[in-house]
């Protein structure tokens, strides 16, 4: 793995406009926040092991059984969980994409090959991932959009990879914790794939739809209950506090906010891709909430120096110097990043 | 490992006082809250990966560099993480213990021998482990005092097993967590071993000092910077949330509340001692602020009738039914739980 440098390092650039984690736009709902406050008082209390209030507003939100939902301390900790419960031999990756994959499945011993994705392709996965995935792929996690480009998998070419899977024998897990930002969510999750294929794992986040990464919660949905308890196994009982957990039962009521950032987001990240390839940036297509794109080495350093952090992607497998990413912020914000940049 | 029961399942029985879960008796401060319903106007922000403000106040508290200290989500994380950092082939531990270490354990692949501790030895962890540490050991794990039992380990004792596991290459884990409680807890902890023993590990837990396990923050304090390092990688980076970290920084600052704790808990864990015995039930050497009793089985179902939540100690490995744990709480509770058992 290269250096181990992560977005949102709010804490070494005090002064900074942070475009280097992904959240959404309109920041943390008030309602969360007052859920956690109020939660506070009762946390001389062990958190709920079964979670049983946030796990039944997630089944409705989800439209899911809540059987098949499992959450973690965070989605990052659901990635190690599923991984360590799984162990595969081998695994196939996308090159690049979000490096807890590789850190969470090298904990497990799985031995990892990478489908890497072309700069001449836009970085999107193609149908030639199809023929890297054989009777030996164990395990093959994908993320759609992806991280850090922001580019979507057809909901056509997901169907096809999860027949392929099914064929070889091959777990399959995408990751769709950028999908609240996506225009047509509708289209592009396996979710109803679900019922039938016991080798599908959902992961997402309330961190980045809700803009709370602070309070760690995110989950994971499976139809394969025993793996699901395999995973429990794999993490202390009380691997969710309880702020997390009345904050994620409160959040799942803000409807109205997630559809108000979506469009937020759909109109600033077309803003910010014209003005940036107006600098001559070279944009790749991102269909979330972050822009991806290339540019001088060592900008990252120069927006710094102007009071604006943005993530230097140069530390992802598959990546070189002079790749960054930045988050679609709201309007006003936006243009501080255009200014920073020029 | 027996039945999945834990203590503090206040979820499942609303009305209940809770003696099953064994928190500082005082609850938690308000100094504590404050800082963490403070710290939630910043979680659309990830949480400091490198915990600088925390580590460094756990430093001066505990007078020892902020390298040698790793922080989880709980201290029950840190296990994990060591277990899977370490990967022992072999390891010792006491039963009955803390079922997490050998859930830990389980999960790192571990082979794992039991030293039983008898009743007629009061469970206590006696001489008779230094015969039972060989070169095939690679890991032992003891809980000092021990839970459920209380019971500590004379500090001549430990002195010894350290001895013993130096000769046999052996990585010996000590858990603090209820030290706080104890008298003279300068005289028991291992501390000042950590400088000479590389192979020393001592975890401790903000859960039962400040009565805020439902926050999540534990940590562990090794002199082996290199063996820290690999237990991060072990987990995801952002494993300690930011009203935890903010939490745990402000609970440090308690110092009068810790002693004030410590002189309720040795007054009540002594009054409630005599009333158990005097009820006819046979209570073992507790020194943490719990105590260990056998009794007639189905006591704790009882007992729940009559709106008192105990600890069933029947799930643990080396126990049987007939043992229960509770916790020492303030004088007006510890007379209802008297009243209850009665």
């Amino acid at each position: 793995m290269k250096d181990k440098i992560h977005g949102g390092d709010v804490y070494r650039h005090r002064n900074a406009l942070d475009f280097s984690a992904n959240m959404n736009p309109l920041g943390t709902p008030e309602r969360v926040i007052r859920a956690a406050a109020e939660s506070l008082k009762e946390i001389h209390n062990y958190p709920d092991i079964r979670m049983e209030a946030l796990r039944e507003s997630l089944s409705r939100y989800e439209q899911v059984p809540a059987e098949w939902l499992i959450c973690g301390n965070g989605a990052a900790e659901v990635i190690f969980m599923l991984a360590l419960a799984l162990r595969p031999r081998r695994a196939l990756l996308p090159a690049p994409t979000f490096a807890e994959y590789e850190q969470a499945l090298r904990l497990a011993g799985t031995e990892i090959s990478y489908c890497v994705l072309r700069e001449e392709e836009g970085f999107r996965v193609t149908g030639r991932i199809l023929q890297e995935i054989t009777p030996e792929t164990d395990f093959l996690m994908l993320c759609n959009p992806n991280n850090p480009t922001g580019t979507l998998i057809p909901p056509e070419l997901t169907a096809e990879i999860l027949e392929r899977c099914r064929e070889t024998g091959t777990f399959l897990a995408i990751d769709e914790c950028f999908q609240d930002f996506i225009d047509e969510p509708d289209r592009y999750t396996a979710k109803a794939r679900l019922g039938d294929c016991k080798n599908l794992f959902l992961l997402k986040a309330f961190t980045k739809r809700y803009a709370m990464a602070g309070i760690r919660l995110g989950y994971g949905i499976c139809s394969d209950q025993a793996l699901l308890e395999v995973m429990r196994d794999c993490v202390q009982p009380w691997n969710v506090s309880i702020p997390a957990q009345a904050a994620g039962t409160a959040a799942l009521k803000e409807e109205a906010y997630v559809a108000r950032a979506r469009e937020v987001v759909k109109k600033e990240r077309e803003f910010l891709r014209e003005q940036l390839a107006a600098l001559g940036l070279k944009v790749y297509d991102s269909r979330a909430n972050y822009l991806f794109f290339r540019g001088p080495e060592g900008l990252d350093k120069k927006a710094l120096e102007r009071g604006v952090l943005i993530r230097n992607c140069g530390n992802y497998r598959g990546l070189e110097e002079g790749y960054y990413r930045a988050a679609v912020k709201t309007h006003e914000e936006n243009l501080k990043l255009l200014e920073a940049l020029k």
